[in-house]
């Protein structure tokens, strides 16, 4: 735990099959106008908007709506739910579905009041907002991005062929949030399984970093360990309660700032996930996979301790008479092989993405400074080579 | 995860070498009385005493003091805390100290303004405050109980023989910890070894509970993991930082209401050294591990598979050609050699206690049922035989 660290996560959750009744605890705490920011429609198929509505409309609130957010929310649809949001008047913009909803809505109430162009101020400086800051709470509908108790927002901006995360102070961070693993029942497998993996990346982002010996280390090897065991009982069974609130839960404490701390975090899988996907429009989790394998592999040599201690604590692996870069490596091929099993997709040609436009995804490619190796434009382009 | 839950913890932590800054950030919060609440006076030798009032005083503030707290607060000591709080007008109460302090400042903090009797209000009833409560922050000094992220609050009546704790919801959780490992160094080696075992007790009360397979299982043997290495480095090297940070932070999350979501929690090794300290006025930590072996072999007939992961997970018992039951075994045998190892009490003679005691302590042990076995007069007694 070097380093001096500040923490406070001020989100309230309402969890279990009854959450959504803290919605009548939340509502009274703010004013009329409520901008209920949704996706595509899903939640009127399953029931989730009717009750929602009517716990709105109990309360007494005056009801605005801003549907249609898409998987990789755009900087033009942010300027529409800006306006929207302005002529409601929003007192609390309630955002049902999954992280794209939820971040969707952290960019709007950040926006709102903000005073100039919202990309150049949050997505290309990084500044924090000094303005009103209007209130978001979040339903959750489908499991990965932790959206739900961070301030991270991630907007993706066609113009420019770029999709940029915003992980903002403690003042965006939704104000609560409700976890009904049964929302998420519904999801199509693909979907599942992709926020699955979005969970696990986010947790090895943090782990493969720094070479002091950690509390959060230990940590996110026991959310790991979670995450796998549920992971293998969902895809058996997508409606076993147990297995989808664990990973429900791994899925929010996965990106909440808890195990980052003492860490200096890599998060160079998103940067490349999420270059193609500026690209492809590819669902986020699936572009982490594609490209996960080829980095790994790439930067083994340089934190091979740590893949190794990865190896043995998370899989399984047997240390007895091996070399640590044979456990490193054999820790990277069961994981392959787990990945492959629960249906991943392993290569971004699968997502759309072709040889004419690796340059365009090496462009495209913000480079941290925090994993194992600091990548240079050729790795880049031979991560993502080998990820075709 | 079964179950219905809601989780917040407002607490804001300053951590690490320069974590006394937070004060700064703080301090202009709240109003100008601070009643400065510590202990024995350990905090003037060291030095933190005088760092504290000078961050005050730069702030501003009008200092009050209420020293001697003691290490197992008393009710009686309780009321002149009311007084003094009530003298000073109290707009902030600084605890300077350990878990104690903490909690004497909660204890504090709650009872100021609640105009009955808060001995009955809050330790025999259990209600919540329903009045203005002056808020509380921490400056940690010794590690273990947790206090600085929670609202655990232990307060000891002499006249009648108990030691009660009270776990209070969000709005008594300390708004700010000050937590900064180096306070913890001019400990005595006692103290750290009791305080690092207070931490373990937290989990094992938490993790030994229920059949379900919950993802806060598994953060918990990460946290025992991390607790186990660094303890052991610390009893070696007491001033090895990044060991102290890391029991620190563990600590810390062992006791924030976190891992216990989704699990019914036990907390009778808490029972029963809380009826031994009643009788002996012995060190919390030590308490815990003078009872738990007798305890844990008493019940694990009734939690094996529980205790044979444990054994596993936690103390790298090899399970191949063994029973359930020989794996439980040797895992509570390899716990007992590490605690012997590290210099914890291993029975309550030694803490003072004598046959004579025994009906007595058995008296004064309240019964918990979210354990393995819901203990009956009979098995207090042969436990508490067992531990002396």
């Amino acid at each position: 735990m070097l380093g001096n660290f500040t923490y406070c996560n001020p989100t309230k959750l309402y969890f279990g099959k009854d959450a959504l009744d803290g919605l009548n605890v939340e509502l009274p705490k703010y004013g009329k106008n409520v901008l209920l920011v949704y996706g595509g429609g899903s939640i009127k198929k399953n029931g989730i908007y009717d009750k929602v509505v009517a716990i709105l409309k109990a309360n007494g609130k005056n009801i605005f709506e801003d549907a249609g957010v898409m998987p990789n929310p755009t900087f033009k649809k942010l300027n529409e739910g800006i306006e929207r949001a302005k002529k409601a008047k929003a007192d609390l913009i309630l955002a049902v579905g999954g992280g794209s909803v939820c971040d969707y809505a952290k960019a709007v109430s950040v926006s709102v009041n903000c005073g100039e162009n919202p990309w150049k101020k949050y997505f290309i400086r990084f500044d924090e907002p000094t303005c009103d800051i209007i209130p978001v709470g979040c339903v959750l509908t489908m499991v990965g991005t932790g959206s739900e108790m961070n301030g991270g927002s991630v907007i993706t901006n066609h113009a420019q062929k770029l999709k940029i995360g915003h992980v903002f102070g403690e003042s965006v961070f939704p104000k609560f949030s409700i976890l009904n693993p049964e929302f998420t029942f519904t999801l199509p497998k693909y979907q599942m399984v992709s926020g699955i993996y979005d969970i696990m990346c986010h947790i090895l982002e943090q782990y493969f970093s720094g070479t002091d010996d950690n509390t959060s280390d230990y940590i996110m090897e026991g959310l790991l360990r979670s995450l796998i065991h549920s992971a293998n009982v969902a895809v058996e069974n997508p409606t076993d309660y147990e297995a989808r609130s664990n990973i429900m839960w791994t899925a929010t404490w996965a990106l909440n700032t808890l195990v980052a701390k003492g860490k200096t975090t890599d998060w160079m899988v998103h940067m490349l996930g999420q270059a193609v996907a500026a690209h492809t429009d590819a669902t986020h989790g699936m572009t982490l996979a594609a490209v996960s394998m080829p980095y790994y592999r790439h930067i083994l040599p340089y934190g091979t301790a740590k893949f190794a201690r990865y190896a043995v604590n998370v899989w399984n692996v047997k240390p007895e008479g091996k070399t640590e870069s044979q456990i490193a490596n054999e820790g990277l091929e069961v994981m392959e092989g787990w990945m492959k099993k629960i249906g991943l997709v392993m290569n971004i040609s699968e997502l759309g993405a072709t040889e004419e436009m690796l340059e365009g995804i090496v462009k495209s490619t913000r480079v941290m400074t925090g994993g194992y190796k600091i990548l240079n434009k050729q790795d880049i382009r031979a991560i993502l080579k080998a990820s075709l």
